[in-house]
């Protein structure tokens, strides 16, 4: 990193913060005010090259991913995302246009989710491109949804659909095959981006009684919920909800208790889905809320009495697999 | 990185965080509240191994320094540290009991300046081991110290000494020699281990016109608070507070004008203290606060109109040299 290359990131993100806001990336920290009777709340995660995205992934592509996995987290606190602080450590022999890309990726997703850069941190690197985004919400206060909150009688439930990023990691590490180019790209876009959901996260607040996003996998994230709320989970592989190709995919092996497709789409994890539980008779105010917001939220699934989570194949038998996926502290 | 090392990793940190005031290291964010009439305040650094720290560098004291770097930057502002995020990116031939301890270090550091751990991530990388602070602070809305308030007739102050980091860094890569084992400790003290000025910083509020952490070097930073007050600088080197072994360094060289290490002190950065311009009235103020804080406080120039900065040296000759330095966006 040359010091003209600090200059130019200087320049090229200075447009992304907004002073109006008290968020001044000339000074050594950015001030935030939360509304009257608001809390903030603020979510870290690092993503490094070769581990978290391809080395040759599209530098836009890559920031909006970053941001991304941010917002996802304050989705699943239902909080609104305002701001976030941005470090990067590049290294010597980033490509030409890499920062402007990145940049361009940023500024398209302020303007998507109503965020500002509101400061960070450039540094060089002799080893792989890191990236860390600290993303800042808000949320009206005693209002968070929490991961300890289900409750013995309570649906659970999860939005969009599940598996499709893990599916497209498989087939580009060369795992599986997807023969249809058009079905490969649908799946390749849920991994690169995905879509935090925001808007749904803070409709759940006083509604769902604990939330987690899907990035550790289905089973591990719904692991995470019912360790911190004292109860077990049991659900049904067939209410699992697939897109049509995830559903292609699964259906190549005919038994889905031993699919290692089946597999891949439960603990794969990257879905950044909303996974929720709530009192069953809500089911009818989640289809309303589904429709208004274009989202799809499915019913997978009870909080029982007991510890851990069971899942039922298609055929009945239980499903049994390690845990996998990715954690967080 | 094993996933028994991610479990590791959650054990040693949950302590350093405290769910009583809102920080949960098991949800997917942490929420704060700030006092009624007060605002939030955020900043972000890097530090990556090789780059920022030796790669051999005691882990708790790494630890310390990424918190200190950050506190300092809040200090900047006179905002009141409350809680900190941390993400860290770790190879695989981490040595044993380095987590360990690096949550000794932060644990320390927690107790120190009344700060928690927040949340963050823990990612593996095939690079080098970077670390990512982001620290939250605390000040009263309006009452932020920044670097655009500098106005003609200020004078110039530094809180401590200026230039023992930068001597430190020249010396462990071999470009001074430094004869006294004592003298090269007191150096690399201030390199390894910032002391960032924290109630400094606060009781500076309504005091100082403009403030700024001197990071990237006396020159550099001084060069920010005037760029963006409209204004110039001028400051004399014998006026410069030095160490003893700082002024040892720079007394080997008979001619400050063109002595190497009287360019280091100015340009050498790291220095972590406060750098701010005031009223001349205000002189004897910063005296009763010194005394009270136990910290050297050095009027050292003044501010005047025109653009950038310029340096006596002892002998009266102007002193030119290129600003050295870091760079934050």
């Amino acid at each position: 990193m040359a010091r003209g290359e600090f200059d130019l990131i200087r320049d090229l993100f200075a447009p992304l913060s907004d002073a109006a806001h008290g968020f001044w990336l000339t000074d050594d920290a950015a001030r935030m005010s939360a509304l009257p009777g608001h809390n903030l709340v603020a979510t870290a995660d690092m993503l490094v090259s070769g581990v978290h995205f391809a080395a040759d992934a599209a530098a836009d592509v890559i920031a909006r991913k970053a941001l991304r996995v941010n917002l996802s987290d304050l989705a699943a606190m239902g909080a609104r995302p305002k701001a976030y602080l941005l470090s990067l450590a590049l290294p010597n022999d980033l490509a030409d246009g890499w920062i402007e890309s990145f940049a361009k990726g940023l500024a398209a997703d302020n303007e998507l989710f109503a965020v500002v850069l509101a400061g960070g941190d450039t540094v060089a690197t002799p080893g792989s491109l890191t990236i860390n985004i600290t993303a800042l919400g808000e949320l009206r206060e005693g209002a968070a949804l929490r991961r300890s909150g289900a409750k013995v009688g309570d649906q659970i439930f999860v939005s969009g659909t599940i598996g499709d990023a893990a599916l497209a990691l498989a087939a580009d590490t060369g795992k599986i095959t997807v023969d249809d180019p058009n079905d490969l790209q649908a799946l390749r876009t849920r991994l690169l981006l995905p879509e935090p959901r925001v808007t749904l996260g803070a409709r759940l607040l006083g509604l769902a009684h604990a939330c987690i996003d899907v990035s550790d996998g289905l089973v591990a994230d719904l692991g995470h919920i019912v360790d911190q709320s004292g109860v077990a989970a049991e659900i049904e592989f067939s209410s699992v909800p697939l897109s049509t190709t995830a559903r292609k995919c699964v259906d190549q092996s005919d038994d889905h208790v031993t699919s290692d497709n089946a597999v891949r789409v439960l603990t794969g994890g990257d879905d950044y889905e909303l996974l929720f539980t709530a009192p069953p008779d809500l089911a009818g105010v989640f289809d309303d809320l589904s429709i208004e917001l274009g989202i799809p939220i499915t019913a997978i699934g009870n909080i029982v009495k007991g510890e851990g989570v069971s899942i039922r194949g298609t055929n009945g038998d239980p499903m049994t697999f390690e845990k996998g996926g990715f954690t967080h502290f």
